[in-house]
């Protein structure tokens, strides 16, 4: 238990002010990573740390970092943020509602004269939407090791900019080294982009662990010709194919008793033109569950769904993996803290799996890690009409007070 | 009956001089409509025309008409030819074996010493293709009256260029007006584009007429939802449908009995990331059939399952028809001429209908008109595989002088 507790009308202050930047007129934000509105984002939070008395560092792939000494200076720290980049004309909440979270967190602390006996660090990760810059979680995911830093300054935008040089240019290429400090743990605040709590009517999901995927590219290769002339059996059509499949993936994805989702999500068709047959289609698949495997058995029968299609359509076709994760569960203790924090703070709450990928999954690599989720209304994310009950947004900051506090003092 | 006969030899190395313009590596070429490589094929076609002693007329479209006078000053000319603008990257028959075997036809009469009693008139026309400018058939559109001069002139390349100022940029920009002459009939030759005649080992097909066909643009539009978190009954996915309506097409046109083709040939996709739920799709719908009454009844249920669609995946939708071609059969008199045609030069032949639009569709709004088809090796068209054997050019050739040479002297 602890005396601290969050100023909600100073969280909703900083809350709009923050948005100001990048606002769109249908109430999202645009501030894309290492845009200048991203950069305006950063100078503003980075002023805020300050101000709230914080230690600033920033590293070399633009991860802002904020400390606040604990009683004990040889401690591990707890960590916890979020990021502040967002998708082009995105949310006001993704990511935000993390970062403003923990730093209201630290100065709820300083209100209520606690020091903790451990250090405790906040943190904006960079570039984890991964619109601008494929992959996301680039920041994050330099931080774990799993990417390395010259890979991740070398990604392009689609203008040919490079992550590196865009760091740079927007004054956020850090000189500190991109990678772990001695860890406690990690948590993580973020809005569900899900339906679940809104439909459950709970304020806040302690979450478990995040799905595992698989991401495929496929590809059909059939014949080009005029729409008129050539008669229905003598077609090889890309297309046609590539709705079979589509077709497949909702049939599979209804398998009895799996929590499997499966998503055509980019389709390019060639010559594309109203009056020729479609001669090649690329499309992507997107599986996620979080029994590994029900997603290998989702992909061997779309794998045999692919070859069918092509073989009664008379096409080529090629498919390849291109991103396999597994499941990740959680730590359990870090589980349990918040799931305690929930009770603490007197909020109807659930234990719930992300079907997202979150910095927090890196994270969970290194050091044991949860995150807390608050409802997103209608379960909309990554568009401008994103919205989360106000109160939900400062319920969410208290229970990650009261699992900060509790990790700090172990 | 005739003696005049094609000069084999004179005709191949026509075409084939005549495709080294613009020729691509893989055998095709490449002679977009107002393009260099068009003024260049234009070029020397004048050149031909004039050396063959024809009187050479451009028109305000660029059509280029070659005249041979007959017996008979007062009399309404023979009118045949075809286009000689290209796919981008297409094949070598299309259109320019209607163009070269017109040329030919004349200086078959030349060498025999034959002079016939009405006039006989070759032509080019203009922008057959409508891959560069939209729509297609615009030289002969105009000529019959099918659109006005000055909507042509400002049809736009996807670079901005007009059609009147590259028609001018070229020197095709002639000064005769771009109106009907006196005209007794019309023919054209063409490869088939389809695979009837080389499936039944046929080298001549006399066209009875050409499909009528319906083009339809559909939208729909859902919620671009995050693939992990979003449960699959809580989707609006707008590509899902799509898929839907393609199935559909597949089972409308296997209706028993009709002749009716269909075609979903361009299909974009909003946001189209792997990651995410596409939002909108736009796409296009092609039905054709000889029967109105069978496009009618493709239309309205293509709607129906459109709705459909929608409705199951809570989405919104339009649809516009874009344009709707009536089936048009051609002149009675004209199919007879061109079957005797083919029975005298002693071919092997069938009676058939065009899937495909061509220049004679709107020639045959404003005079009689028949066409005549060459077989295409695997129905292929519209690429750089498009092939005709040879010796079936030739017989094209010579149906269509014996053709020329019956209505010439009526």
């Amino acid at each position: 238990m602890t005396d601290a507790t969050i100023d909600e009308r100073r969280f909703r202050d900083r809350f709009d002010e923050f948005n100001e930047i990048g606002a769109t007129d249908a109430g999202g934000v645009n501030r894309p990573s290492l845009s200048d509105e991203n950069k305006r984002a950063r100078d503003l939070l980075v002023e805020w740390f300050r101000d709230a008395g914080l230690e600033v560092r920033i590293d070399e792939m633009g991860n802002i970092f904020g400390r606040r000494e604990g009683r004990d200076p040889e401690a591990d720290a707890v960590l916890f943020g979020s990021h502040v980049d967002s998708q082009y004309n995105g949310g006001r909440y993704d990511g935000v509602v993390g970062v403003l979270s923990a730093l209201e967190v630290v100065e709820a602390f300083d209100d209520a004269g606690i020091e903790t006996d451990r250090p405790l660090e906040i943190v904006a990760w960079s570039n984890e939407e991964g619109v601008r810059f494929q992959p996301d979680m680039l920041g994050s995911g330099v931080y774990t090791g799993v990417f390395d830093l010259e890979y991740a300054y070398d990604r392009e935008d689609k203008d040919g900019n490079r992550f590196g040089d865009e760091l740079e240019r927007i004054g956020y290429k850090g000189e500190e080294p991109c990678e772990p400090d001695d860890l406690h743990c990690y948590f993580e605040v973020h809005v569900e982009q899900g339906p679940f709590l809104e439909r459950a009517d709970l304020s806040v999901g302690v979450v478990e662990g995040v799905f595992g995927f698989s991401w495929m590219n496929v590809a059909f290769e059939g014949q080009a010709n005029h729409a008129g002339p050539t008669p229905m059996n003598m077609r090889h059509d890309a297309f046609v194919a590539t709705a079979d499949v589509t077709k497949a993936v909702r049939e599979i994805t209804a398998t009895e008793g799996t929590d499997l989702v499966g998503t055509v999500g980019s389709v390019d068709v060639w010559p594309n033109a109203i009056n020729v047959i479609p001669e090649r289609v690329e499309f992507t698949l997107d599986f996620r569950s979080y029994d590994n495997a029900v997603v290998d058995a989702a992909l061997e029968r779309i794998q045999d769904e692919i070859e069918w299609a092509a073989e009664r359509e008379g096409l080529e076709y090629e498919f390849e993996e291109i991103m396999r994760v597994d499941a990740d569960p959680f730590d359990d203790e870090c589980i349990e803290t918040v799931a305690q924090a929930a009770e603490d703070a007197g909020c109807e709450y659930t234990r719930l799996v992300s079907g997202a990928g979150h910095d927090a999954n890196y994270l969970n690599k290194i050091t044991p890690t949860s995150m807390i989720f608050a409802p997103s209304v209608d379960g909309i994310s990554h568009r401008e009409s994103e919205y989360t009950e106000w109160e939900d947004v400062v319920t969410g900051a208290e229970v990650l007070l009261r699992a900060v506090n509790e990790q700090a003092s172990t």
